[in-house]
């Protein structure tokens, strides 16, 4: 049996280690987060067996460590722990952005540090929720959703593989892609559409008339801004962690939207219903629009 | 009492007509539809009484006119039948937007047509849905939603109160406002958001490794898009009916991007977060999220 270490007592975090225990594939866990409120209500479920008063003290007996803290505060947690987790524990986390997690372990995880990179594995699970707290963990969030790791050539293939079998266990579907792969698909498919979604919201609410405006949105603008009501800080995190791939997805919508101005002033017909048509045949070919965790980086 | 003849026997136009029923507004309603099928459906669910050969067979011995046709059909169905609306007969439309038909009205209700665009009442309500079929038709459609009435100065204010006393007969919020302001309002909040997932889509799904990013998608990408499943042909006509209103908001979008862009790249983490706050504070202000109508135009 295997204890676990839970740095961040969020939603995600809890929900893993939640699926983790009902699996049997941890018997102990020690969680640490920031805010201590997490973390009594995390012992109330009864996810979290001990409250540790830091993140050093929380992997110091750890054969498993889960990072699922903001992309952002990555760095300093893998610089705080880099030389108390045991040499012989593994490392995953919940980041949803891979390069930049991936840079702060190969710069924290030193070849002079006690834990070796080569037992990182990074991951990203395709879930989460608006209402980011432990309290509303489930054992089951993670069921049919998919996981993905992006090892590196130092990744340890039987740590990978370790790995993957605790995500299938929670009922997740694994798959494996480079770390760059992955940040390109979440910058178009994740990163894009809530940026795009602040944007918008923000320019309406600026603009002559906005409170109206917004007074008078339908379910078709709720459905589309859903998104922009996610959370600020972990956004900004995201956003600087992959801004590359982002950047080229950002000049994409533009220059898409640029095209679409085009045919509009043009008045083409014609065109205008060839690309509706085309988009509205692949979103209706998109599968999965009852499941509603909407905050899902 | 009433005898309705309604144009266009959709969801909408269904929908309206059997809330009409319901208020003991109307106690007749003769309908024609291009779709035979269509109005077999309206007779089978009891809300159409006569399946009418024509538009114009259908207004021949109206009291109530409800032209439940999309925008770029309205020009046709109002030539069609300008010189055969009884006099007395109040016209009424469901379009989205409201400048175009006032023109096409203007066009072919001259002052040679022996119905005057004074009995003209131009009106949007907010509602409808992607299921756009008779057949889910419900006379509580309108319930609690807004419908937006846009007189002219030819607008008889006898007729126009009337009018938006039959919708507050099914339930509906009227709110008079000029078409100009309607247009760009609905512009901002409804057809902008359209053509921005309808462009984000359709620039992913031809975008290198389109389909994997589309099955990698989470539940806020479905979100966002869902609008982008709706109508072809619907919105190429309402695009193209306010691609004025449309031109300003694609513009204003365009530069939010462009600015954000430019955070984006400067790893401007403050102003990344402010924007990112204001926009999530307005979103999680905005009610409603239970009602799921995605296509309302």
């Amino acid at each position: 049996m295997t204890r676990l270490a839970l740095i961040g007592a969020g939603l995600l975090g809890g929900s893993v280690a939640a699926a983790l225990r009902a699996a049997a594939v941890v018997d102990h866990v020690t969680a640490y987060d920031h805010d201590p409120g997490a973390l009594e209500q995390g012992l109330a479920r009864g996810i979290v067996d001990v409250a540790a008063p830091s993140a050093v003290a929380a992997v110091a007996k750890a054969d498993a460590v889960l990072l699922a803290v903001p992309v952002g505060a990555m760095a300093p947690v893998l610089q705080a722990i880099a030389e108390h987790v045991p040499a012989h524990a593994l490392v995953f986390d919940v980041g949803s952005t891979k390069q930049s997690v991936i840079a702060d372990a190969r710069r924290e995880l030193s070849a002079g540090s006690s834990f070796s990179i080569k037992r990182f594995v990074p991951c990203h699970p395709i879930a989460g929720g608006e209402t980011a707290g432990i309290a509303q963990a489930d054992a089951g969030l993670l069921r049919g959703r998919r996981v993905i790791t992006t090892p590196v050539e130092e990744t340890n293939p039987q740590a990978l593989d370790t790995v993957e079998d605790w995500w299938r266990a929670t009922g997740a579907l694994v798959e494996r892609m480079t770390p760059a792969e992955h940040d390109a698909v979440f910058a178009a498919v994740s990163h894009l559409p809530h940026l795009a979604a602040f944007a918008l919201v923000d320019a309406i609410a600026a603009s002559r008339g906005g409170a109206d405006k917004l007074r008078l949105a339908g379910a078709g603008f709720r459905d589309f801004t859903r998104i922009a009501a996610s959370n600020p800080a972990m956004w900004r995190d995201i956003t600087l962690a992959n801004r590359e791939a982002l950047g080229v997805e950002l000049a994409a919508l533009r220059q898409a939207l640029a095209d679409l101005q085009l045919l509009v002033e043009q008045g083409d017909a014609e065109r205008l219903e060839a690309l509706f048509t085309r988009a509205s045949a692949v979103r209706r070919a998109m599968t999965g629009d009852a499941q509603m965790n909407d905050d899902a980086p």
